[in-house]
C-alpha cells in the first residue's frame, strides 16, 4: 500500500463535488457566489427568519440570548439575472421514488402562483436520487392543480423537470437551464 | 377639562402616519403588506443574517442560544413589481442638513452599481427633516462619483430625490414614484 490507510480512507476526488458530501445549499451558494463573481447574476439566500426572545447589550453591540426559527413565506433564494427577478426553493429528497409535497408549505405555493402571474422566473430546485432537477414553477403549480396526490413522482421530475448536470465550479450551473427554459438559449455543458 | 390629564396626553390623530411615532420600518413593512393584499408588489424586507453560535435542541425545534447581528452586504429590501426586479434601502437621519453617507457601507454601494448595470429598479428611501425622499440609484451613484464629500446635503436630496407623500393606506405609496420614474405614468396623490 502506498498511503497509510487512514489518508487513503480519506481521499476523494476532488473534481467531484458530488461526492464530497457538500449539500445542495452549500452548492447552491458556491454556484451563486461563482456568478457574483462573475458579474453574470446576483442572486442569494435570504437569512433564515428568527423570532428574537432575549437580546443582551454589550460595549461590542446587541448580541441575542435567545431566539427561534420562524418559516419562510417566500422561496429561500431571489435576486436579479439578466434584468429579471428570480426566486426559487432548493429541497433535497431522501426520498427514491418520490418528492413529499409537505417539503413545500402552502404560502410558500401561493406565492409561487403570484410571482408567476406578475412575470418573475420562479422554480423548484429538487435534489432526489443523487440527481438535481429544475422544475418550472408553472409545471410544479400544474401538477398540482390536476392531482390530488401528497407527492411528485419521481417520474414526473425526470420527465417535465430539467436535469442540472454537476461541474467543477460552478457545482450547479443552473443559470444554463435558465437560459434555456426562460431565454431560448441552447445548452453547452461543460465536459 | 373634557379628558383627565393622561389620555389626553395620549390622544394622536388616527389618520396621521407621520405623528404615531411609526418608524420608517414599520411604515414600510406596512405599505408592502398593503401592496401585497391588493396583489400590487411582492416585496419583502430581508430577515436581518445572523452567525449563530450556540443552539439547543427540544422536542419543539431547536432553540438558538446566543447568535450575533451581521452586516447585510445587499440593501434590505427586495422583490417583484411589474415584471421588474427591485431593490431598495431605506435610512433614516436625525441630521438635518444632510445625509451621512456612513449610512450605506462600501459593499451595499458596489450591489446597487450591479444592479444598476443588470437593469434592476434601484433606490434609496431617505426620511430627513421628517419628510421621506426616493432618491433613485444612478442619482445616489453620481453624486458619490462626482463628490468627495462625506454626506449628501438635504438641498441635493430636494432636488434630486422624490417625495413620497404620508397617505393612511399605505403610509407610504413609494410605488407612485417608481411608477413615474421607472415606468412614466402620472403621479395622483390622494388627497
Amino acid at each position: 500500500m502506498k498511503y497509510p490507510n487512514n489518508i487513503q480512507k480519506n481521499y476523494q476526488n476532488p473534481l467531484s463535488y458530488k461526492n464530497r458530501g457538500m449539500d445542495l445549499e452549500e452548492e447552491l451558494n458556491l454556484s451563486n457566489e461563482y456568478y457574483i463573481e462573475m458579474d453574470k447574476a446576483y442572486i442569494y439566500k435570504k437569512p433564515t427568519p428568527i423570532g428574537i426572545a432575549d437580546v443582551s447589550y454589550h460595549t461590542h453591540g446587541k448580541v441575542i440570548e435567545k431566539a427561534y426559527f420562524k418559516e419562510q413565506s417566500t422561496l429561500d433564494y431571489n435576486g436579479l439575472y439578466r434584468g429579471k427577478y428570480i426566486e426559487y426553493e432548493a429541497k433535497v429528497t431522501k426520498n427514491k421514488t418520490s418528492f413529499p409535497l409537505q417539503n413545500i408549505h402552502e404560502h410558500q405555493i401561493k406565492h409561487i402562483r403570484n410571482i408567476l402571474k406578475h412575470q418573475g422566473i420562479v422554480f423548484l430546485i429538487i435534489k432526489i436520487n443523487e440527481m438535481v432537477y429544475l422544475l418550472k414553477g408553472d409545471d410544479f403549480i400544474n401538477y398540482i392543480d390536476t392531482t390530488k396526490k401528497k407527492s411528485i413522482p419521481y417520474q414526473f421530475i425526470q420527465e417535465n423537470g430539467h436535469l442540472i448536470k454537476y461541474g467543477f465550479n460552478p457545482p450547479l450551473d443552473y443559470l444554463k437551464i435558465v437560459d434555456k427554459l426562460y431565454f431560448k438559449e441552447e445548452i453547452q455543458w461543460q465536459t
